[in-house]
């Protein structure tokens, strides 16, 4: 983990980084089509673009949409390494084949997990006899994004104690009679007013038996009393996803739901005992469920504990189940279920969910240090009772 | 266009009209994974899915997050076409290729603008001697969402109505002082409150020289006397987009800005005017593009006319300067330039970009007419000073 280093510098490092692998892996360029992986390596937030990237240099294509944006971008840029920047005339496509001819780069990476089989058959088709030959390559920036670095964490750290800020507050102003929607209304314009870029996802207001959906999205329903309510939010800060859940009782909390939480509680609790480097996403999502079973409770928690956090809302390390070896694209264990080092960034995010009846999660937001985890969420856990 | 038929009965009229496509292109059954498509044919709203189709059939394939709201959506369809889901045990991948093994197809479309390469390699590799041939395949369902149907067109005429409601308020509501972050929270609580699920992309609130940015971020600038104020946002009501943009002057306005506007203004009632069935997307766009010339302005002018509108805020038909064929993947005169239809839902939004100084853009939304278009939103044009 760097640190210490200007962001300028750390951009630079991790273009460096990028060389070096591409060197390990025999390729003479990457073509970097994914648009999280453009904003890592570029700082370049687009909704289109392509970033080439060769030893010592790299191109940035975008469009004439953004042509004001990147100059910007472009002139703070004052380590040198220095980014050409190539606007699109007919197509992004058309425009690559043409830098790609005239870079006289031959071994050409693509990210295969991000690219569209009709793109890459049609790069292909136009390239052929150029002399470039395209290769597929899995997961070469990602590997470089699990580890965060001394200015991702910085911006996380300040991502997680906005957010938390605004869950205290969202918590206190519950009510009797407000819909839903309207929460999720104010949650949302509290997450901007907070300095978030956006939310990072569609904010979950669940109420009363909407509390059993994982991914419930706010109705008109009217929050009354002796209603569960959770809240499940998060905000992108300078390009950093952050994300937090708690859950609410209005007015005295029925004790089937008190023992849900308290269930809960217990499984968070195991999940972030189990945090240290050397440890698999698996062993912690192990922890979680296992104190969910010894609850009966272990058939009500139906997805993984957590997920990693970063410039993606979700990204690695994966912290779930193990799944068998090629049981989808790209996987492989270490990929799948990595052993946690120092730096990884994902959630904590045990649940239960009883269809019909409700449900109860709690989420945080941790980064892993050398000895166990620093949290970068800080919200009290207990059943906040409004 | 059909009218006059009941939601589910819609739905399954668009199932139909697949079946006969499929039939057309001698294909068993489509792995549809482009959620737009997915939510189309299946109402289902996910952040997963796999929805495959076979004459007579369809087996949706979700993950656990999404099994209690699935129940509520299966439950509900009371056509009779019927709607299997089936559950992810370890991987998406592996849950389909169970379904095809086992569906007896033989030729099967996969979407290749919407699968990855490493998604597509895998398949092929683990159906490879299991009868399934894979057959990539470009717009099948796409076809079909780029006429509107009755409900569809419903439900944009509303959301039309609602944001209009949203933009004239925000207008209003523009004063000295404030961030451009700020009003633009205060705008995502208007669209949320307006019975919108979420804004159709980040609200984009440009004050003084950041109107030059054609997309631009909202920063912590405060809004000043004589500034431009350039407001573009969009809703997304019942899954469906809707997008609007209008520019305001605080304080008499600048005769250059006026003059702007005024420009802008006849590209606008240019483009509309050459809108009715028969005429191509790149004929509305040239109707704006001499009307900006006439004036000067052309250069000004760095981007498309126009965007299709519906399930995606930028969808087909394309209203731009025609492409050269192959250009990109998938590129065809008619996909990429199509003959406007009645029932074809885009945007109108000419407007002029000048680095450093400033901008204007006057944004509409209009559905083709038998005769011309209807207009679905509906704001003042002229330049408010507030």
């Amino acid at each position: 983990m760097a640190s210490g280093l200007s962001p300028v510098a750390q951009r630079a490092a991790r273009l460096r980084a990028l060389h070096t692998r591409l060197a390990h892996d025999e390729l003479d360029a990457l073509v970097v089509t994914h648009l999280a992986n453009i904003f890592y390596l570029s700082r370049f937030r687009g909704s289109a673009g392509i970033l080439l990237v060769m030893p010592g240099r790299a191109t940035l294509i975008i469009d004439g949409r953004y042509v004001a944006a990147v100059r910007t971008l472009v002139d703070s840029d004052t380590d040198g390494a220095g980014m050409a920047v190539v606007q699109v005339e007919s197509s992004y496509e058309e425009t690559l084949c043409a830098a790609l001819s005239a870079s006289g780069a031959s071994r050409v990476g693509i990210e295969a997990e991000h690219m569209t089989l009709a793109r890459y058959d049609w790069l292909e088709q136009t390239l052929a006899g150029s002399g470039v030959m395209l290769r597929p390559t899995t997961g070469i920036v990602e590997a470089g994004r699990l580890v965060k670095d001394a200015e991702e964490l910085a911006v996380l750290r300040e991502a997680g104690a906005q957010i938390s800020v605004v869950m205290e507050q969202a918590l206190r102003r519950l009510e009797v009679g407000r819909t839903e929607r309207e929460v999720a209304a104010d949650i949302d314009w509290a997450i901007r007013s907070a300095g978030f870029d956006r939310p990072a996802f569609d904010t979950i207001v669940a109420a009363g038996p909407n509390t059993a959906l994982p991914h419930a999205h706010p109705t008109d329903r009217r929050l009354a009393l002796a209603d569960l309510v959770l809240l499940d939010f998060g905000g992108v800060y300078n390009g950093y996803c952050v994300d937090v859940t708690r859950v609410a009782s209005l007015g005295a909390p029925d004790p089937v739901a008190t023992s849900w939480h308290a269930a809960v509680l217990a499984a968070h609790a195991a999940a972030l005992e189990a945090v240290r480097p050397g440890v698999r996403g698996s062993e912690v999502d192990g922890a979680a469920r296992a104190a969910l079973d010894q609850r009966g409770l272990g058939d009500a928690f139906g997805h993984g504990t957590g997920h990693g956090l970063g410039i993606e809302v979700h990204e690695a390390p994966r912290i779930g189940k193990p799944r068998p070896t090629r049981a989808s694209p790209g996987s492989d264990a270490d990929v799948e279920d990595p052993r946690l080092e120092p730096g990884m960034v994902f959630t904590v995010e045990p649940g239960v969910y009883l269809p019909g009846r409700g449900g109860v999660r709690l989420e945080d937001d941790l980064v892993v240090t050398a000895s166990g985890y620093e949290l970068m969420t800080s919200v009290p856990l207990d059943l906040s009772v409004v």
